[in-house]
């Protein structure tokens, strides 16, 4: 099978390297706006070609859009407009906003939106990495509009990386992510704010930082040019699950304020029913 | 060297392995309040034999006292009290309140205050582990007021260890710590009972749970009976800091509410800084 990946970039290198090595793929075209991107994503010898929008298109059997959010919602429908029988799949962090801008499309059909709950804090061509995907979970999003050769196929993919297939609908999948993926991002890049404003009268503070510092804060080195899209599509819930966040804090500061360790203790307790979930 | 660990958890049990491994101890006698405790200690072959509090003392040459902080500022005293040029040493995450406990004690000086900046989010004999402390900063306060060859001891016992030693007066490093340790405690905690507190709606939320959930939640984990007496103890530095950390997130949200993505943009530049600091 040949496989256009559009968007070269830790999600996107990766599953061409990992595709291309479990020989799912045979060839895979690398389409990158970054020119820098592609030469890289070659030299690495993450993908065999690089082509250009259209060509990729084409020449594809499959078609992976693993760009940020905000550009897999305006090319999507660019690329339903010119397959034909190809299969055309996202890896992007949102669905709705994505599943709505092909809605109607007389090609809809042909696409299967999903997002493979894997990544690191590092980002382009250079952070590729193989084995990322083997282990996780992936959701695939309002399957029953994709058509049934099209939906088998892109389940064979991640069957092929080892992952354990998840079915939801974007809506669903869009407030589960803002608990469980987003708001960890905006609380790490909060901390890390916060200690590095410190930072400016209090020199020596990082001396003492140590695995449980850069355990809460290693999100926060995410690049924005992918994290942003991500918080402008799911904003309405990524702001209820923020307004949540904050009121749960501010109970720990009330208790805090009134020495009530008694209550902070149970709070404590309750929290530590994470292990339940957190290996 | 005869070396009694006074509550033999995870960091009095790990140090007890490596101290022993290593040969810095020829002998670890254990003093625990609970029985269950050092029976497991010794099974595991942590320590060489229970003692009670005051043999423990006694006997040894080395006193490590790793309970939990509240129980150190209430037994050093005593401690100190019983000593004649036995070496106290202390591992407690908070460090005002413990030097405040023996300021002008007559044995004072036989006592160094320290933090080795090492731990994981499990607590007990058997989350002792070896090889915990090497490469980690360990933090020696108010190093003046100890006894010069008592201080020189335990900067050889932290040299056996590999630990890079650091200086702080006890007013800093509880400062410091309330910024990089004790602030991502609280963070992970709130957002773990966050999505917990989701669950009871949506069942399936922790099916997208990924690494990155995972780091962030991982100290929420930590247990109350040691957490507690640490908030408890550096109650009005962590207050500042969950101020201005409440103060981040809510920027967050006010750009989020304004729509103002390149403001958002900009802070999760600032945000990214962190790479400075956390590899």
């Amino acid at each position: 099978m040949i496989i256009a990946v559009i968007g070269i970039g830790l999600i996107g290198g990766s599953l061409a390297i990992s595709l291309k090595q479990n020989g799912f793929a045979d060839r895979i075209l690398g389409v990158d706006h970054n020119e820098q991107h592609g030469l890289k994503a070659i030299e690495l010898g993450i993908i065999d070609e690089v082509v250009d929008f259209e060509a990729g298109i084409r020449q594809a059997d499959l078609i992976i859009l693993a760009t940020p959010v905000n550009v897999i919602v305006r090319i999507l429908p660019d690329v339903l407009d010119l397959v034909e029988d190809q299969i055309v799949v996202d890896v992007g962090s949102t669905k709705e906003r994505i599943t709505s801008s092909v809605q109607g499309h007389v090609r809809r059909g042909r696409f299967v939106a999903t997002h493979p709950m894997a990544g690191t804090e590092y980002s382009g061509p250079e952070a590729a990495i193989p084995d990322l995907f083997g282990g996780k979970c992936t959701v695939i999003v309002d399957k029953e509009q994709s058509d049934p050769d099209a939906l088998a196929t892109v389940e064979s993919m991640y069957d092929s990386l080892g992952m354990n297939i998840v079915y939801h609908q974007s809506h669903d999948h869009d407030i589960h992510t803002a608990y469980v993926s987003h708001i960890s991002h905006i609380s790490s890049f909060a901390l890390a704010l916060t200690v590095l404003e410190k930072e400016k009268n209090e020199k020596r503070i990082f001396e003492l930082a140590g695995g449980g510092f850069s355990s809460t804060v290693r999100l926060a080195k995410s690049n924005p040019e992918t994290w942003v899209p991500i918080f402008e599509q799911n904003r309405d819930y990524v702001l209820d699950v923020l307004d949540e966040h904050i009121n749960t804090i501010s109970r720990f500061r009330t208790l805090l304020i009134k020495k009530d360790f008694e209550s902070f203790y149970k709070l404590i307790q309750q929290a530590n029913q994470i292990r339940r979930i957190v290996n």
